[in-house]
């Protein structure tokens, strides 16, 4: 198995990560049962954490998982572990699971794991030239909720592959809503800023981007298709680790102008400038 | 955790159960993927498994996880595991996980675990009284496949448990498909039997009732509404651990005469008659 010299906490304590294992009773394994959470560290900050540890307990909470950790706790053991890994540039990854079952169905006492990895940046091109997706008719199981489900995504990741595509973006009946990690957005020809309303994960970017968007742009939530795609003047991604990402082909067909668009490019810059405010006023 | 001292199949060798562990970096608990399979086993004798396995190695090729062992090689390593197990009436879980993955994400080499534990066959009464369920609006991803995905279905214990339900039937728009883990049946006024053709798990106990009720009965594949359900004589369930259980409640209402029905348990004894025959046919 992969192992490396970094600390994890699981069972209550860190542990070399080598040692890091969950027993074949955790409904994880038995029943794919569990939620997670994803946010950045850098040199020591963690951007956004309030955001993240609040989706965390509200996803446990969801799923009706009580996690093992008060906040004060849990903001501890991260510090801890954060201090223990010698990571400047990384991601911390907290994941909640159904715990040891007595019988592979009903879950137990939650199992709390924390992992801490480098974190890779997308490739610089990206943002010269913009992807390449494709979209596929699915809606997420509990939408609003981070669990561990990703059968469709990786499911996916071979249809992908046929494609060329670097991201596929889910819809039903043309109706868009996300990619399996990333929140969608495009911005229309009369220039407004729209991301899909419903059937999404909050994502804490999502939420950063809508707010620094409606400070130049006018920015919306609502309905957003497949046919306003292919008149979109811009199209982009956004999540935790990739920030914005431009869009400039969807299905074979070049959004746009074909190269990253403006609006994609300076609230990429909004997001950094954030990120540094954040970072300024200390974990 | 929940530990006894039975043997388990894990990382290619047999394990006392206590000590079989996954890698926190499996997929199955990063992603929840894998896919799963489980059969009866009696004094040694494992009931159609034949049927089983081909339903194993289909959905790990929908998955897209190659099996490490091929047919011979697991049947042997399953008799190998019920020798040294001492446990005449159980089941056989197979599980295989998406492996070790070096980003979370990708699939790895996939980890094919093996346990064995005693079955709980269902309590008599409920062939003489019925259960009583609920039902819920959802369509499982993939429901060709075993995947270990059932967020939903544990999700749903505490709407049956306020419910004072035994299970929760699905349907999309009143179209009804399956249980989390059981098929679902109706006897129609004028006697057919029928059961949902689509959106549902191919149950070997399902293909067989099919079999045996046609031997009986006009039997059919096809569509079940909601308001079949209520206009029906009789409705039951099938699986491989439940084999036949009527169903004499549905969201309150009382189905036919509120009593199990005489296909139901004709089906039922026409079951057992033919797991003899498979065990008299031999392992």
């Amino acid at each position: 198995m992969p192992s490396d010299n970094r600390f994890v906490y699981i069972h209550g304590e860190i542990v070399p990560a080598e040692n890091a294992f969950l027993h074949i009773n955790d409904l994880a394994i038995q029943r794919g049962y569990g939620i997670f959470d994803f946010f950045k560290i850098s040199h020591g900050h963690a951007f956004f954490l309030n955001e993240y540890l609040h989706r965390f307990y509200h996803s446990a909470e969801a799923m009706r998982l009580p996690v093992p950790l008060h906040r004060d706790a849990l903001t501890a053991v991260i510090r801890e572990l954060v201090s223990k890994n010698d990571l400047p540039e990384s991601g911390i990854k907290m994941i909640l699971t159904g715990g040891y079952s007595i019988d592979g169905y009903q879950p137990g006492k939650p199992n709390l794991i924390i992992t801490q990895s480098p974190l890779v940046l997308p490739d610089e091109r990206v943002l010269e030239q913009g992807i390449s997706i494709i979209t596929h008719e699915y809606v997420r199981d509990l939408p609003g909720v981070k669990t561990i489900n990703y059968s469709i995504g990786i499911w996916l990741l071979e249809k992908m592959r046929q494609h060329n595509a670097q991201d596929v973006l889910y819809h039903r009946s043309g109706i868009v809503s996300e990619f399996p990690r990333c929140n969608f957005f495009i911005v229309k020809q009369d220039g407004t800023v729209i991301t899909p309303a419903n059937f999404v994960l909050s994502g804490i970017t999502r939420k950063n981007i809508l707010a620094l968007s409606s400070n130049r742009y006018k920015t919306e939530e609502g309905v957003v298709t497949l046919q306003d795609i292919e008149e979109a003047k811009e199209a982009f991604l956004t999540s935790t680790t990739k920030r914005i990402v431009p869009i400039t082909n969807v299905n074979d067909r070049v959004v746009g102008t074909g190269k990253p668009g403006e609006v994609a490019l300076t609230l990429l810059n909004d997001l950094i400038t954030l990120e540094e405010e954040d970072r300024k006023r200390g974990v």
